[in-house]
């Protein structure tokens, strides 16, 4: 077999990168389940007429197929999931009669696209999802309780600072009904483009696509540019005079969100309401999500999520839902591809048990044993080398100490050991039964902007 | 949307079922950890041409197709890897150079295979692997190792007693070389369908298919008649008369495997050689492992692997390894199926902070915030329903302690909470900043056969 090549859009991670990935899952996860979220594991295939449902992504969808299907054999057509949201739905139905409603999950998974690979889109990526889904009716708070969660996920991460942004689809549906515009719709995908597209040409569209006056072009422009790190953007709107019913609950709204993630701002994570952020999708019913990482904002979003009245429904039942998802590949992958983010060491091991001979093979494990039985990370040496080569051998992988044990005689006894640190050079006696590194070396630590140090 | 049904062969856990699966894989990725084996994920794909290097195994494979592809477009045809021992493979070539050898590493992923759906056997599913891989020379003693790291991963696990049989092939090839069979590989394979065929018809097919003369056959079924739970097996093979340089070698391995297991034998794993196993797959070529699960031996071993000579090469350089897989959806499945197996709850929550009226939501918040700052998973009531319903909340979730916040005026004060373990009824005075519950209340419990209660 000749040497592989990568393949586009697949990334993989060597050895110390995944440890920062599986730390920074970790982390999720240790929040995630603070705030009480149940783990839910999804089957990583949904019947294709579930995945098309969405409509404009299905271009998108891997199909599977077994390499020598019969024909005949009438297999259910199944892809590959391209999001957690679609997956999570089905499952809220499929086993609804064993859930308990208001039904708080969290799922860190893959899920798959055929994308053009590109910096920021990946054919193969992780998501880290939580959602609340209710019965028929989802109280408000929990659209504040989810911004709440995500900012503390957030703030725990090892990246540069994240900037989360709130907005509220009531919010711009008020101020556009209360303007006399009618295609709604419309008009929110249109000013949706201002990211990518200049404001006078995005006047035009309105004008000629949609067919707003003057006035209501300069209004709606005039909402686009607001933005707050308080809840100041409520008095910023109060001045351009709309009044709507639905305005009202949709500033009432979003000035909940913001007040409530007061004091969970930091350097790590800003928190601001921009009332341009509409979210392409159509199911969005009321508050909206989005996060970029600043220096990075060209890779998009990197935490979304929002309302929907209706995450699920078998006809019968409505399950409305809120939720957002964090894209951890695609947040990563920025970071490992430039060398702003690994960790200490390639290996758990915080020690390398030195080998002095093949035959202090059973000594040597004794010892490993004893320093893993107080949660110490521990290998022996593959082979009796000189020390100097050892110690090498630990310095290649990061390992911290390396271990000497009691020569000959006195092998069994406590008496004897040294262990070294080899990045001080310190070395000194110590016993197998009670030695305990530094917690700071007890596992792998990242090393990044945005880690202390 | 009608309520969706489940596809065959895609199992999909509820939550307290993901719960025990979780601290499942926690547990094996923690032993994992403590023995220095570092964490590798590969893509879920592989090339066609690599999944289908094995020969037998094609039928099964997954092949991925977007949806719209254009047929000109020249995708490589990749299918989702049936196993992580082909991934693992590629990965050690493609990353060779920035790896550190011998390489231990651990991988904890999904795999696919499109195989008709029994009990054991399913299209997609869990499975933990480790592999200790070198460039040219791979030691003996990391037989040993892993024989010695799986036994303590699988003796943590809570199920059933597991049974873990080792062999050799050089024993088994000395043997029969010794005996002056020229197919090894043709006797080797018969044998190796003793459990599923009888004796008898084992022979008749050695004597028409391999040509074995009555005596050979009667050495071959006496060598796959041995079995033992020390190096016993040593004298009853020395017994059969038969010698050979390769036996010596296989004989002392194996014997080398068993001693190493010694001490790691308990109630909840035996370890036997058994002289019977060859494992189907060409390329093992010295130590085999296989593991069953008491009471559910029909759904085959579940936990496999062994050495090979050859886990990688790139033509210039070979890669020997030694490794084994747990398959953990295999062996969990079966027991939550049979409801043997679940945990104490089906949500993290320790407690439910209720809810006296929509006006105290920032209290309350402010009461679990407390509690999670000490680790305590706490979760605040969806409405301020009358206490006996939020009670009731609480239940049907399996949470243990409910809240009762400090009343009106005295709100922020310490003073006034109430703590109420809704299992004994027993309700008393609690500081926020201070309350703990006990240990093993923390987290959810597994409760299964196998697990301490």
């Amino acid at each position: 077999m000749a040497k592989p090549t990568p393949l586009s859009g697949y990334p993989e991670l060597l050895p110390a990168q995944r440890i920062v990935e599986q730390q920074v899952i970790d982390r999720l996860r240790r929040t995630f389940e603070l705030h009480g979220f149940a783990p839910v594991e999804t089957r990583s295939v949904e019947p294709l007429d579930q995945l098309l449902r969405k409509g404009e992504i299905d271009k998108e969808v891997y199909v599977l197929r077994r390499l020598h299907a019969d024909e005949a054999e009438g297999d259910a057509r199944v892809g590959l999931h391209y999001d957690l949201t679609v997956p999570f739905a089905r499952y809220v139905l499929e086993h609804a009669g064993k859930l308990e409603f208001p039904f708080r999950r969290y799922q860190i998974q893959k899920a798959w696209r055929g994308e053009r690979p590109q910096e920021g889109r990946f054919r193969e990526f992780t998501q880290a999802d939580i959602d609340v889904v209710a019965r028929d009716v989802l109280p408000f708070h929990y659209d504040v309780e989810i911004a709440r969660v995500i900012a503390e996920a957030l703030s725990a991460l090892p990246v540069p600072t994240l900037r989360l942004q709130l907005n509220n689809r009531k919010l711009i549906e008020g101020f556009y009904r209360g303007l006399g515009i009618e295609d709604v719709d419309a008009a929110m995908r249109t000013i949706d483009k201002l990211d990518k597209v200049p404001a006078d040409t995005v006047a035009a569209m309105l004008a000629d696509d949609t067919g707003l006056s003057d006035d209501q072009i300069k209004q709606c422009l005039a909402l686009a540019e607001i933005t707050a790190a308080d809840t100041s953007f409520v008095d910023q709107v109060r001045a351009l005079g709309v009044t709507h019913e639905l305005l009202d609950e949709g500033l009432r709204e979003l000035a909940e969100v913001m007040d409530g993630c007061t004091g969970l701002v930091s350097e790590r994570l800003e928190v601001h309401a921009v009332l341009r952020i509409a979210r392409g999708l159509d199911y969005y019913t009321g508050t909206v999500y989005e996060t970029l990482l600043t220096g990075f904002e060209a890779i998009g979003s990197v935490c979304s999520g929002g309302r929907y009245d209706a995450l699920a429904s078998d006809g019968r039942t409505t399950y409305p839902g809120v939720g957002i998802s964090i894209g951890i590949t695609r947040l990563l992958m920025p970071l490992f591809q430039r060398d702003l983010l690994t960790a200490s060491r390639s290996v758990p091991s915080a020690v390398l048990v030195a080998l002095p001979d093949e035959e202090s093979r059973p000594v040597c494990d004794r010892v490993a044993q004893s320093l893993r039985a107080r949660g110490i990370s521990s290998e022996v040496a593959a082979s009796p080398l000189k020390y100097g080569r050892q110690i090498r051998y630990a310095e290649r992988r990061g390992i911290p100490y390396v271990w000497f044990p009691a020569a000959g005689a006195v092998a069994e006894s406590p008496i004897g050991h040294e262990v070294k640190d080899i990045r001080s050079g310190d070395q000194r006696p110590a016993d197998p039964d009670s030695w305990t590194p530094p917690q700071e070396d007890l596992h792998p630590r990242i090393v990044g902007e945005g880690e202390p140090s």
